[in-house]
């Protein structure tokens, strides 16, 4: 007998029925799940779906395109090693372009370098860094600096009609799928390459070295081809899939090892910084036996 | 109106209606979780739950206590971690103990080591070894040496009577819940301390740096009560709460880095390693800013 139309009595609050839980799969056959305590933020760009929930492990996350881009406790490793590594390992980081990077974080760690003069930040969707600007003050502190030049437009575009030179180029991407697709092809990097200065640095996300293990040969073959150095480096990222990340330092003169600044380093303020530090940025490099075997 | 004796075709397949998922949760507010294709052991032991469950990401994986061990995929990190680590350390590591240690995968590392005599495990759990020999013939090779020496009793009450000392004791236990909660408090490490020869060397896993910081920082200020030598190390584990794992090298006279075997290192077969290799090795100590105030 259906009890539909009977009424009765709950006995949980409303509180207790707010069961939502974020779950980003890999292939559908595993993944890692967050429960949420309230969505603050479900819209979408031009070019996107943009999400913030308020997780209860790692605080508010950006979540763009169905990936969880960033988190206010996520311990700041991407954000932190995308930028310091490159920066430090280079003696003259004057002019520092940012393709990508919405949610301003990597924008903030640079501009914690006062070596820097200006850093150009190209991400093609506005509306992320207003979601970003209006929920994580802290992450975007950097668009309050003069030295931050923001534009709107695509970065495929930008870099193959600019005339302006960098010494850094940084591809802040999300995943090779959707809007940032095709910035990780060679023909782009190539494009990067041109833009660069001779003693100029590239730094891309280059995925999970344990899910992604396809784009990650097929990347890092093409790399070499354009690069005379290529090397990954790792941090640990609990909000991303397989909690592992890679980056691709590709650089036409400074050796990441070699070639860091270790005074410099000590010299800045990176108080802020909860991942990084020069221990870090040493032992970034060394790849475990099943990450080697992809790159070399 | 109730349809549930009417008869109707199902459109799926049998295979299309197992949709079990193992979620491993931290605090209710964030988890892991993995498709399990099947379940092939659900029993108990005299101290706990023992299950083997096939996942589609990692392949077949050991649950003890509700907590994930091991998996065949999951890249050999902390099995490979908790025993070169210390085992290349030691310039003469003849006498070895693990307490715990169950699943054999430690033991089988120990054992790629020809130097080592003998390796004594002591385990609480005859189980978890029978159920891990029987699905993990990979993990349990070392069980096929004569020089490994299983007994299967309490790892407190052994340490505590036993006359004999070891170069090298692998504290291999599951979470400080449960049958291995003893095996986390100062009295046994003092205990374990007795135990070592004066040049000696005990490594204990020490849980997640990320999800276990009280753990870390208790642990770690009663180490240093006993010995002159603490230090952290990590590795990347997929299976294990935040991916990411902890070692603490406690040693009576060696340092991981300054006396690591780099030459016995290379000279020693580790082919069948995923993870472990000599950057490895001098690259795990380098801790992340939050982690380093824990344990500094």
């Amino acid at each position: 007998m259906s009890q539909a139309n009977d009424e009765y009595i709950r006995e949980e609050s409303m509180d207790d029925l707010w069961n939502v839980w974020y779950t980003e799969l890999h292939q559908g056959k595993s993944g890692l799940t967050f429960k949420i305590d309230r969505v603050l933020e479900s819209t979408k760009s031009e070019f996107q779906r943009i999400e913030v929930v308020e997780t209860l492990e790692f605080g508010k996350a950006l979540v763009l395109y169905g990936s969880l881009m960033v988190a206010e406790g996520d311990t700041g490793a991407y954000n932190e090693m995308i930028s310091h590594v490159p920066l430090f390992s280079h003696p003259k980081p004057d002019e520092i372009l940012i393709i990508g990077g919405g949610d301003c974080g990597c924008l903030t760690n640079v501009l914690m370098h006062p070596e820097v003069k200006r850093c150009t930040m190209c991400e093609i969707d506005k509306m992320v860094v207003e979601v970003s600007k209006k929920h994580f003050p802290k992450l975007t502190a950097g668009l309050a600096d003069p030295r931050a030049n923001l534009l709107f437009e695509d970065g495929k575009k930008f870099i193959e009609t600019t005339d302006k030179k960098f010494d850094i180029v940084l591809l802040d991407l999300s995943d090779p799928i959707g809007p940032a697709a095709d910035l990780f092809q060679k023909t782009f990097h190539e494009s990067v390459y041109d833009r660069l200065n001779d003693d100029g640095i590239m730094v891309a996300q280059s995925e999970s070295p344990l899910f992604n293990p396809h784009t990650i040969k097929a990347m890092y073959a093409n790399l070499k081809k354009i690069f005379p150095i290529v090397r990954m480096y790792t941090c640990l990222m609990p909000i991303y899939p397989s909690c592992y990340w890679s980056f691709a330092f590709c650089s036409k003169k400074y050796d990441p090892i070699d070639d860091f600044d270790a005074s410099r380093c000590e010299a800045t303020d990176l108080s802020a910084c909860e991942y990084y530090n020069k221990d870090i940025h040493l032992s970034a490099f060394a790849l475990p036996q099943y990450v080697k075997k992809l790159v070399e």
